[in-house]
């Protein structure tokens, strides 16, 4: 099951992946947050339903943005982690956080983080990357 | 009228406004075609629908993105230009250029401006931002 693309404008190709309300928010999990299981993912403040949720993970397993293993000290669980692929998108949703943070007045990013952004955006993206355990 | 946040993390908040299958490539074509005209719009060749399209320019218009004015040599038509909130979303559109130019093996990019995204990305960013007319 791939994802269908409506053409092969750059912008189109990337909104045809993950341009919904929910796929990038279950990879800031994982990259920013570093978090691993379906429990984690369905916790997060923005209470994803738990049919989209599964239907996402799918969807980005299929499209090669992350692994799905077993849990080796709890077989019933899975452990999702992300692909190069989904490491690659840091730097644009580091864009995205910069860009959030300039125009929403109740943005819930810290005074710090905002100034790294401002001033030393490269250095930001470079500690979350490297943070991030790709596979 | 104004759209809703689910939360105030930063990625969602930009989600929120143009977390779709459309407004980024309105946007788009704005920002990197210098679109300006309805008609334009609806020519794209992913071949939006007109009610969406109508919807997706009223939204963007009543969250900032863009302004509407009168073409004051053709009263009946209306004339999209970008404001700098949305002029400021060319980093994360060329990241995320980038990002497909280098994981779409049939990507649209020309391999010149692959190449410039590749070895001097900023630069790409400044011809873009130079060739926006903000207001």
């Amino acid at each position: 099951m791939k994802t269908e693309n409506r053409s092969h404008c750059p912008i189109t190709f990337a909104l045809d992946l993950f341009g919904d309300k929910w796929s990038l928010l279950i990879l800031r999990d994982i990259l920013f947050k570093n978090k691993k299981y379906y429990q984690e993912f369905s916790k997060s403040e923005e209470g994803i339903a738990t049919n989209i949720l599964a239907d996402r993970l799918l969807k980005l397993e299929n499209n090669g943005f992350i692994t799905k293993t077993k849990d080796e000290t709890n077989k019933k669980q899975n452990i999702y982690s992300p692909t190069k692929k989904s490491q690659d998108l840091i730097p644009m949703l580091v864009e995205m956080i910069a860009w959030s943070a300039q125009y929403d007045p109740k943005t819930g990013v810290p005074p710090k983080i905002k100034k790294q952004l401002i001033h030393d955006k490269n250095g930001y993206i470079k500690q979350v990357m490297a943070k991030t355990a790709g596979s």
